[in-house]
């Protein structure tokens, strides 16, 4: 079978060439310039165009000459760059105590400064995308690259010159890339999970708790194994969500004081060789200035270059969020189900015309996006583990993909819970009719029965109503085992939510 | 613990205010249109404001105002979209068999063309990201919507009037989100293995095949538990890797009968309610001479909707491929370490400045990016199991998120491949001093001389050289157990590579 | 925080000694052998002790000394030890034609149908866990040890002398543990598979077919979205069941190629050094007519020693099926859930006691084991994925891991179904008044009167259904738009199940 | 294609019957007693056989029959028993207090004790497997029917009576499956961590922190992207080890508040139904006595039934140290490689015969089993995910699935950290002459010229080397750039060892 499939293949190689180059449009970086002029730039392996209205400079198109892999989808993350800014500003400070030019480093220090703000990252001067040397080494030259020559823009030099600002002697100085990406990383996990993930779980938390308490008074059946069982109260079932990403809000705080230990410092291998006795400890504490995170310089700079658990462990919070929002989502949709052939005992808001036929037909979109998430963000952290454990020496070089893998979860989860709240959380209603109505038509309200005229008496009357579908009161009437008012005194499920 | 932590979480949601909105400037949708004039259009919720240079309605509005999740790199892939179209087509060509007006049905199809060539994609008419509805609804409407404008454009007619060409009457006629999206997804993945995966995984196999070729004269020292042992030739090792791959590409095809099937005719829940009678089939076999690929109409089309057990099918393939080249890719890196203190059996091509210090230092970048990417699959992988597992009665509703996975995986694969090649693998060479001079320090050849001088001192003379750390000849002559001509007659490397 | 958790860690460490002891009970690996007399028996590194009453040897011992991890549940799996006897079994055949003392063979043969027919591992003579040497070796030595000192027990010998059975001599002859151990793991999946896998997937398959069609007429609700939507039959929605099951088997199918390679003959390497021309495919020949399986001899060795790829292949495979079986057991048990307070449209067979208060609540225990079968199918998929990608050089060091995932993943899909089959899905019935009841109460059916009375009255219709909370005749008939035979002449449910 | 596959599988399910008898014969549970008397024991759906010389009775019988799913490998795990046993001799206890007569209480105690001694498991009476039901349901009556037996034995009754004991009455008081076997999984869990992990990372961890102390003389090459880089210590090397574990460590501790919530009060959807106030508290303390652990009530009862974040979470914090010991182990096996081919840095101590020819070839075996154990760390981590999320309403029904993976990942890390600290890590010693060797062989150390001669003529040093071979110290004075004092000066591997 083997060799007809493979013969197969060739077919499927060769064959329609036409619309396949219609495909291969995409190949062309999006972002990619055209119509500019150039200048010549160069490295140690020669010279290169390098695009006029660009910053960056000869290493960095290589790069892109180099890795044509994925189109703009698979740019190196924004708050990898933005934190890349803020590490290079805390280090031209910091140098001026060990001997920086202090005209330079304040143009350093402004230059970071519209890298900070995102300017730069916008307007195409970070080109580069993750699939790059695992070390992220090409976008650390990248930065360097256009904070000196937007440095040399400032100081009214000549773009390309490397004068007065230089990419590696006065940019990187007292840094290699084996320090400052993996700086970088957790700077830029730390900031989007307070900036990004904290607030959207944070919504969701409050509002969820806030239904709780909406409806504490709401009694309704209970469910275990999908089955009905004995009653609760909608509040109840509410609080179990709330708890879960309470708890979620704790897990991701349990992450941080490692995630909040700081590479810089190590250079090369760890050992901190080119570096001066108290540059790490300075960075960190500028960096923290800056971010107004308790950053620390790393108590073991070998550890935080050759391997990034930091970055599985945060990893692993996320995948446990994931995990309760699945839940929380699908219980929502499925009580929500029907109108008429579901359980129906949530409405959700709607959003769009679900269809122009049947009103009432609200799909579960909001739901649909943040399930679709939550399978994501395990799918990014199966990606980020195989990175992690995939290191050697005095380097893990799975950097760039570990980072933007959780870097993207991040994105998600505080997106898709802000999307998720303002749109349907927050106007999630109790059908209160339909809870009410198949609530007391269960067969589970029988045990209140127990303690009143003895378990054989009760199953025979559950038995006799599932048999013949009646309800429980009407079934006990009939038998002659109970009156009404006996009925109505004993079968009460309000008395059912608690222990006594 | 758990309050304290909570108390330092309420602390970083607060903190940092400043930092944070530059954060959230990336929240706008990078492709968002500004300082642009607005036509109404109006859907069944109501009447909303379209930006006059875009070809979308009114349902693609609402979707981007309740998705606001991610940023540019979330959009709906570009090959679902180019699937779109012509499913599209295809539909609107049957469609005329079926009563729809010729003329109507032109200028679908010549707006289909616009859709197909990317055109329309590339210029921002397809703003929705992944996290929609998980049935792909919005992106269907999203492409009804603008091939309806764009063949009103054609015919003459006012942008939003849905006249002469109305997105669902005409557009999607005969067809549901629900049967469209999938097919697209077939369609997409289809398309993309054949253009994007298989020419990557075909050049790499042959390129490593030619190398096994090329090197079948070396005879190196093989190494099992990562421990010298018995010597094969260097061509012999890179057979294996041309045999993962060969076998990869038989991996892929084998998964193609079930992507081959297109959900196409099943509407809204499979039956093909509103559909006639063979159009299901008629689009089918349109679809194939559009592609080129021999598409089938679904025999079974609640499967169709209900499931993707097909996209879980190629995603395993695409994860098994990953295998191979983080295998293949590891190896080649190890054997490449050095230049003085690794194995350094192979040369890579140096493409980017190592360090300005050390010539030699070519670190294997392009190594590094293919084992990122193969992490990343596995990591894709496990997402769409995740969605596969998850649907619910007649409709999957994890759709987008997992044709995106597929995509990316198959994208980045391609490519990765394609650089590696190019960049690296071609370039191989073989650093034939260092591998003859190992090969013959090992001590693994004393296996040769058992036949001729016997276990005891074959281990005898091993034994010793070990000890000493002496060759296994210069021992041999020392103990005096064999002669320099002895030696030589008899242990040789070059009759120990195969059965006899 | 950090330095605190520690000190908590050194507390949990030290603290509760008494139940720990209890627990440390377990760490005796449960079949060890007590009260017994022992032999000596010696390797290259000394004698040992070996238990009077087992067929194995010093080798052996070893490793249950050095790998004292986990108890009885981690031993080696039973499948691999039956291929183990099977290769060697074929091996000593094939060996006689290369010069093995036919008596000896016999007697090799006569023991290996011993260790085939699982009488030796049922009798503990095969104590190893998986966790020991990744080539197996450690497997591969007890099983020579077992079967010399079985052949020479055969033939009248004394148990460890060697003599005149010698476990590497003759049982291992032109064997090494890197050909034997991966011919092992295919020999194993490709029996289970056959043995285990299929007839539960078929039985199933068949089952799920034949409900199908027992359920053609039964016309209910379709959900998509979980919502309610168009109907279809319950045979129709039966048949995705049915076909998904159909896939998967093809699935397996198209992984058996690879998976029918083996090994055997390429020994330390896959050179075949120290084997004869003609051994390789006359073993697999053997090997193929003992099994009845097409087994051929690997055309490359070095892939076949250096990495399974295979194993992924098919785990691969197993893992779409897990997708499929989550997909079907999920749908059925939320369609019987209830009685009341569900959707109640199939009734599940009742295996257990479910309360002994309410009748009728049949929780659906064989869907739970099936998913939780599904959902460590797909982990164990992510172990073999793992494990595939970290081989080094001529030797993949993962291999009992790996083939102890595939072959657990197999026992649990095929036991999974079978269990499942015979205790629910072969009983399941629908429960037709429900499934009609609300079929009829659903507003999407009034699709049906838009060419009879125009979209905005049948919209009219639904919409004051929708909200008054009444039937779509009730209301139709109230607003004075249609008679009662109007209504049931159009809307018929049974003319909305295929296209026209 | 798929119609000859299809056959293929036919004709593969159907062939080959007698070999496959055999492999048949394991279905038989290894544990199932024979040639037993048995006595009568009935649920409400009946009577059934039990053997006479087991405890359990009729529910934990029908489970067998329903589920014969694996072999014993599949069994409940033993700590789930043992927290089964603590649970229920706290709930015996505290329920005196709420009217349980004490004379049954005591002997119901006494019972508990022998299942928490483990003689019972060992015996036998725990016969069920995991894949049960959902909820873990039927283990828990197969704890009470041990138990009520059992204390019927101590008071004197007839087994299989129910009294003076009744299994629910009195044994499951106040309790139900929904509540105690979540309960069990949080006890189980954390005992094991406590008693199993911790020891293995604290003595490994140790082990590696003594030998970074012991090797921080050893200058050696660093290695970034696997190629040669500045010098470290063979300690700072370790030191990263050793900081993998202790953060490691933290990262159980993290998760222990959530684990030490106990679920015992919810009773049956988590309201406390059928207890009385203060049982939950009651219990958590008593059980916290009993274990030396801070249990505490679970704050929300809802959640602890109706998800299992706790166990994803501790899940995670598992897969984060599967990741740090696969770097770890990989770093030691490959330092390791050798010993004439390879990187020969360290030396590891033989634990079984490598090869009867080739002295030094010692195969890191312990290496292997511990990355194997952390591959499957990994796919156990997904499992335990994809159960985590399929939580329906008021209960999870992956129970028993998601506790056996974390215990498992527990026990494999555990045992696994002891035997290769015990077997390698204790061992490992450095190979001070190679390291020295190749350290100084390094062009790396070239950048020590720097300051001295300049960067071009440091240069011309590196790159003549490299091209000719030679060593920097002969070619700088080949070159006449330095004398061979100023070299040995100047070129100082120790003084690049730290920031200065």
């Amino acid at each position: 079978m083997a060799s007809s499939l493979f013969k197969l293949s060739s077919v499927l190689v060769n064959s329609s060439k036409n619309l396949r180059c219609v495909v291969r449009l995409m190949e062309k970086r999006d972002f990619s310039t055209t119509n500019v002029t150039a200048r010549k730039e160069r490295d140690t392996m020669g010279e290169l165009d390098v695009p006029d209205d660009k910053l960056y400079g000869a290493q960095t198109v290589r790069s892109i000459m180099n890795f044509p892999i994925g189109g703009i989808e698979e740019r190196m993350p924004y708050p990898v760059i933005i934190a890349m800014g803020i590490l290079k500003k805390a280090a031209a400070k910091v140098n001026i105590e060990y001997g920086l030019d202090k005209k330079l480093a304040d143009a350093i220090m402004q230059a970071c400064d519209d890298v900070i703000s995102g300017k730069l990252y916008r307007e195409g001067h970070f080109p580069l995308v993750i699939w790059q040397t695992g070390s992220g080494t090409q976008s650390n030259m990248n930065t360097n690259e256009v904070i000196a020559n937007r440095a040399i823009q400032i100081l009214g030099g000549k773009l390309g010159s490397k004068d007065p600002v230089h990419p590696n002697d006065h940019v990187n100085k007292s840094q290699s890339s084996n320090d400052t990406y993996p700086t970088a990383m957790h700077i830029a996990v730390a900031m989007e999970l307070r900036d990004r993930l904290m607030p959207g779980l944070v919504v969701l938390r409050d509002t969820l708790a806030a239904k709780s308490k909406e409806f504490d008074k709401i009694i309704k059946i209970g469910r275990t194994h999908l089955m009905d069982a004995v009653p609760l109260t909608l509040g109840q079932e509410f609080s179990a969500y709330a708890t879960q990403l309470t708890y979620g809000i704790e897990r991701v705080c349990t992450t941080l004081p490692r995630l909040h230990y700081l590479a810089l410092g190590g250079t090369a291998v760890g050992t901190g060789l080119n570096t001066r006795i108290g540059f790490a400890e300075k960075c960190a504490k500028e960096i923290a200035n800056l971010t107004g995170i308790p950053f620390e310089s790393a108590p073991n700079k070998f550890e935080a270059l050759a391997c990034h658990d930091a970055m599985v462990e945060v990893s692993g919070a996320l995948n446990t969020i994931a995990v309760s929002l699945m839940k929380i989502v699908n219980d929502i949709r499925l009580l929500a189900s029907g109108p008429r052939c579901g359980l129906a005992e949530l409405l959700l808001p709607e959003n769009e015309p679900g269809s122009s036929i049947m009103p009432g037909k609200v799909n579960p979109t909001q739901c649909e996006a943040l399930t679709m998430i939550a399978a994501q963000v395990m799918g990014n952290h199966v990606a980020c583990t195989v990175g992690g454990s995939n290191g050697h020496f005095e380097l893990n070089v799975f950097k760039p993909m570990m980072v933007a893998n959780v870097l993207r979860s991040i994105r998600l989860l505080g997106d898709g819970c802000q999307a998720f709240n303002k749109n349907c959380a927050v106007g999630i209603q109790a059908n209160t009719a339909q809870i009410d109505k198949i609530m007391k038509e269960s067969l589970m309200l029988v045990t209140a029965l127990n303690p009143h005229i003895g378990y054989d008496k009760a199953a025979q009357i559950a038995k006799t109503a599932h048999k013949e579908g009646g309800t429980l009161k009407d079934t006990a009437i009939k038998l002659g085992i109970l009156t009404a008012e006996q009925f109505d005194k004993w079968v009460r499920p309000e008395d059912m939510l608690g222990p006594k």
